[in-house]
């Protein structure tokens, strides 16, 4: 016999924010190897001995960039260039490709120029994000603050991403509790879809798509500063959303007394969590449509029922 | 010492197809992890006895839509529902939502329907696309355009995609060689972006953007109807793109003897072949954009040295 939710009917939906269409659809839940998490092992390499992340390491990690607390050989945050960068932070002087003239007429090429840096979270291996007091996650924040300042002061690069993987599944090839950001020559193409979302919902409703939170279906949790909440058209199954309450465009601006200059009505930054439960197959490559078995509203029913104490 | 192509610098690539920026970072291609394949080792219950998709267990599947031949029991291809569909294939009579009226204000709804079918590409378990006979992939991809034209004749479905998934670390559930099409009721964001991208580019050249193949430097194979390319600007390691030399819009067309009236001279389909050697991670979900550590020319020169006979 079929329960409510089985036979729930599947949606379409697209929010504000993202203006991208994702198929919900419950059916599909019950797929035989759905909700397997397919982690390999983590490899025999990666042990304490080896990992150039931990405290003594340092020698074998490309160059530091900074570290908190400065200079202190007791170190709770480095900040550190990427050993295999996927940009180049050395200005090129004579730009060459190997591609053939007629080949070039078939698209834009730029130089690779740009940032790829790794925020090492914690000195010890076996130390997560999630083990870290308050005060030290707030030193990693605040070591994303930092570097984002220093690249937006160089006019060539346009956007910075800052990203974590956690466990093999999600894409990390390191176990040492680390994160990266890129700062990159271009705006990347969700973003700028997603600039002009929010300004368009802006423009119409005169304001933001993100101060104006969804009522308490989709809503996990709160605090004093912070919410979070299951994106109306989340992508993928138990994503959630932290917000901060006030209305501040720029993560870098996290702190400051008021809003700076550069506040922008429409936008307002936010933390993404993409738990990696299922895959991304032929579909999702050839329409970049997600297809989520779980509702929002019934994500957020699990998530705030969740003891985290 | 750095081998020519280690030394060369990360580029950003954007073609005129897909309109969307690729950083190309050889250095990427070091990484300890990199280009080891995850998959798992298929589960137990998926042997010939139990497949549903084998011939003379047609019984445990959903309903048939077709098969070739028609109404024989020696089947070669069977196109069948899709026993978990992601859409379906009822039309609603009264359509209802579990978000509530204020969780509605932050985004579109529309209802799921739309249509997802599975093609069973053999009858033989073991039996895979690549095994097959020149003949009996003609007939795989004449059920697709057969299923195309039904479900064209619908008027509420905008697009239909064919994908396959092959091997589960590309995401497949189902080891019996298949593929699926899924009907949808709006056109997916990537086809927008395609289509508007390929529609620019004739409108400023006067060509199709795929008809104006690039020169051999991205080739990898030619026949006498088809060209097997590099795309300029590759999303993943070794993506492979394979084009009918004829300037046909939709895959629907063809074999037909001439271009019917919906064609488009700015559209011109393709087979997209993505191997799944890297994974996806926070900065492909965060940004949009995709890493590739394989520049392309180097990928075809890779492929056309490749001996398949
Ligand atoms: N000694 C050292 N010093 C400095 N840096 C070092 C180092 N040893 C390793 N590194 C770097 O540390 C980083 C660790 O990053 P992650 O584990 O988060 O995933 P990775 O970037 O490999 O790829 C995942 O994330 C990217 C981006 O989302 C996806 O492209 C990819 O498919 C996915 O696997 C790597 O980028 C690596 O280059
Ligand atoms: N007895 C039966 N009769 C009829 N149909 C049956 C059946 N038993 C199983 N099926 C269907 O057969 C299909 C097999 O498909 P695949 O193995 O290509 O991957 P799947 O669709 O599971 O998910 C992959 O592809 C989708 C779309 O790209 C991604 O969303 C997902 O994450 C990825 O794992 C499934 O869709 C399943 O629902």
């Amino acid at each position: 016999m079929a329960s409510p939710v089985e036979s729930r009917r599947p949606e379409l939906r697209k929010d504000s924010v993202t203006n991208r269409w994702v198929i919900f659809s419950p059916a599909r839940a019950k797929r035989p190897s759905d909700f397997k998490s397919k982690s390999p092992a983590p490899s025999s390499t990666d042990s304490p001995q080896t990992c150039p992340f931990c405290i003594g390491q340092e020698h074998h990690c490309a160059p530091e960039i900074f570290r908190f607390p400065p200079q202190n050989p007791d170190w709770k945050v480095r900040v550190i260039q990427n050993l295999y960068p996927a940009l180049s932070r050395d200005k090129d002087l004579d730009s060459s490709t190997s591609l053939s003239s007629g080949s070039l007429l078939w698209g834009c090429l730029l130089d690779g120029y740009g940032f790829h840096d790794v925020i090492i979270e914690s000195p010890v291996h076996s130390v997560h994000l999630s083990d870290l007091t308050p005060e030290d996650v707030a030193q990693v924040l605040f070591a994303y603050k930092k570097r984002i300042l220093q690249l937006a002061s160089d006019d060539s690069i346009k956007y910075v991403q800052v990203f974590k993987n956690h466990g093999a599944s999600a894409g990390a090839s390191m176990t040492h509790s680390h994160s990266q950001m890129v700062g990159l020559p271009v705006i990347p193409p969700s973003v700028t879809t997603r600039l002009d979302s929010m300004k368009q919902y802006f423009n119409e409703t005169g304001k933001c798509s993100i101060c104006h939170v969804p009522t308490k279906d989709l809503l996990v949790d709160e605090s004093v500063h912070f919410i979070s909440v299951v994106p109306y058209a989340a992508s993928f199954p138990f994503e959630l959303w932290i917000v901060p309450r006030d209305h501040v465009s720029h993560f870098h601006e996290l702190d400051q007394e008021k809003a700076s200059d550069s506040d922008l009505a429409y936008s307002h930054w936010f933390f993404q969590i993409v738990p990696h439960l299922s895959g991304v197959g032929g579909f999702e490559l050839g329409t970049g449509c997600y297809i989520n078995p779980v509702f929002p509203e019934d994500a957020a029913k699990v998530m705030r029922e969740v003891n985290i104490s």
